[in-house]
């Protein structure tokens, strides 16, 4: 039997979240800030990062005080071109947003900007951030920390978070270099999508509890740890355990946040950190050559020869610019028990899941 | 029968290059930075960086008149927290110097910038020029593009370099936390290596002509490729792929230099590109506090449970310091049939590699 799809307008969906969000006592602007965000990653594709978390993540931890419904932002160090600011252990969406729309204003000014968050929570995908700079034409780099989830190459406990990059770069290209990457090879839903399945993972994705790479999603997600990107050692996955490093100590340590395992915890306050930087392209050289100079190299890996058996080369950014392409005229889909658990979530709170769908199949 | 060793002191050989480069109309200022620059990765063991290309790459580019032995470093566009320097067609490891010292300058007022070189040349380790940052506490940045040699995911044409990311980071512990990666799964120097001992590569490394993986390193040299970081599609290699072209865009692009194939051609002037940033810890929180923590997430990391059959977790830079530090001690080892190829080029130059090795074994 095949799995019910219920459809959904993106707008519906945003003005769900900001309702059931706004019950829970976030400002009716907050609320707005944190639909686009969930949403906006349903839209993408990226649906573990979408509104299947709003009751999960945001709805309990809300509700059991573990996230302040308030964001206050609150600048604890500030200079023309940097700021550190503290998040009060609001919401990560709120925070991000309103630490991108910051930076991307010094940036206008100074030409790169740097700022960091602490006291943070999880704050959806990546990429939404970075994204934001495009609209000025600027290069944007949005980076987290996480809870722990992947293991140091040798090691066999998580220790880092998926700790994400994400760089956009606007092109005279019909779209921009979009970049949302984990430096874990995958995320942990992807572990736990096939061990609901019942399917064994690829090896290389994670280890079990001593260490030793294994196909079985139930021995990586009990006690195991997940592989940094490039896997093995002789596969050179240090490197993307050395990344995970990087990412935290820009996000957790520089904003004095927590980093590591005291970062995500799940029964205290996250103390997650973001990181996100500005560049005012205009600055190195004229933005029409930039942009152009982009377009070309995107034309040029676009149309490189084809491995055998391969029709098409990618683009960073461009299956998820697709994917948001098409849910818009369709609706985005969602698992019927998705649905479910959302509107009983929802009655929970006293906002029933009432949005009609565009289509079911 | 086993290979000759010859090990030299690091000054020694500092002072050779210098006479080489001066030689061959390089000043002697600027021969003094590069002999830093090539000497410093044959001490931290990156022998591939070294002054293995004294001769092969730099001596021989300068005698065809494709590196121009003098470096001017004109700026073209300056801001006070940015920089787009122009090279000249210069030495690398003489503009790359002289840009990270200029941006570590700036971002001591600016707390944080970024400068970007356009018509340079090979550079040597990246690390070295975010190291640079080290010595005034701060946060260094070091990226270059480079020639062609990785293959995007799902193609099977060499169509970016292995593009390097340098990020070093001050520490209260003993060592800093010193980051320099190949966003390639190894070097092509590696595969070059098993070529010669004819050993096949591990499978992963590098593609043939068709884009198929394959253990034989004649077949990636001869019209094939190096996968990017991840390698495959099923362990995501098309995040090592998309951070090599971060690392074209902010080096060539950004900086309106040579980028994608455009870049390090063989025969003409390499058009090279890099990008550097600094940031100005400070700014952003106590340095003291800073240091203290990645002190503990680096004792954290360290100290993390082992996988089976692993005795130690490495930190980024780790092994690259004892190796300098004995080399410091030993002398830097070099194969005799390397040194009888320094001689002979240094005598065609006039210049007769005439250093006294400290062993010989």
């Amino acid at each position: 039997m095949k799995a019910q799809i219920l459809r959904f307008r993106s707008e519906d969906l945003e003005r769900y979240v900001e309702r059931f969000l706004n019950k829970l006592g976030v400002p009716l602007d907050d609320a707005r800030l944190s639909a686009k965000v969930l949403v906006a990653a349903d839209l993408r594709g990226v649906s573990s990062h979408g509104i299947i978390r709003l009751q999960t993540y945001y709805g309990r931890r809300i509700r059991d005080g573990l996230i302040d419904p308030l964001t206050p932002i609150i600048p604890v160090y500030e200079t023309s071109a940097t700021a550190t600011l503290d998040a009060g252990n609001g919401l990560g969406m709120v925070a991000a947003s309103r630490a991108m729309e910051r930076c991307i204003r010094m940036a206008k000014n100074s030409n790169v900007a740097v700022v960091t968050v602490r006291n943070s929570n999880h704050y959806g995908i990546a990429g939404y951030y970075a994204m934001m700079a495009l609209q000025e034409s600027q290069i944007g780099i949005s980076l987290t920390n996480a809870q722990p989830l992947v293991a140091p190459t040798y090691g066999r406990t998580a220790m880092l978070g998926t700790n994400p990059i994400a760089v956009a770069v606007p092109s005279a290209s019909v779209l921009p270099f979009v970049l949302d990457m984990a430096t874990s090879i995958v995320p942990i839903g992807k572990v736990t999508l096939h061990e609901k399945t019942g399917e064994p993972v690829p090896l290389g994705w994670g280890m079990d509890a001593r260490g030793t790479l294994t196909n079985d999603p139930a021995a990586i997600l009990k006690g195991g740890a997940l592989s940094p990107l490039g896997g093995s050692d002789i596969l050179r996955g240090y490197k993307g355990y050395d990344l995970a490093v990087v990412v935290d100590i820009l996000s957790g340590i520089l904003s004095g946040s927590g980093f590591g395992v005291s970062a995500g915890a799940n029964d205290q306050p996250a103390r997650i950190g973001h990181f996100f930087m500005v560049i005012n392209i205009g600055a190195f050289r004229p933005l029409d050559e930039f942009k152009r100079d982009m377009a070309t190299l995107m034309d040029e890996l676009k149309n490189a020869p084809k491995a055998e058996g391969q029709e098409r080369i990618y683009l960073a950014g461009e299956k998820e610019f697709e994917m948001a392409a098409e849910n818009r005229i369709k609706g985005i889909p969602f698992l019927g028990a998705v649905i479910k658990e959302l509107d009983q979530a929802g009655r929970e709170m006293g906002v029933p899941f009432d949005l009609k769908p565009v289509a079911v199949s």
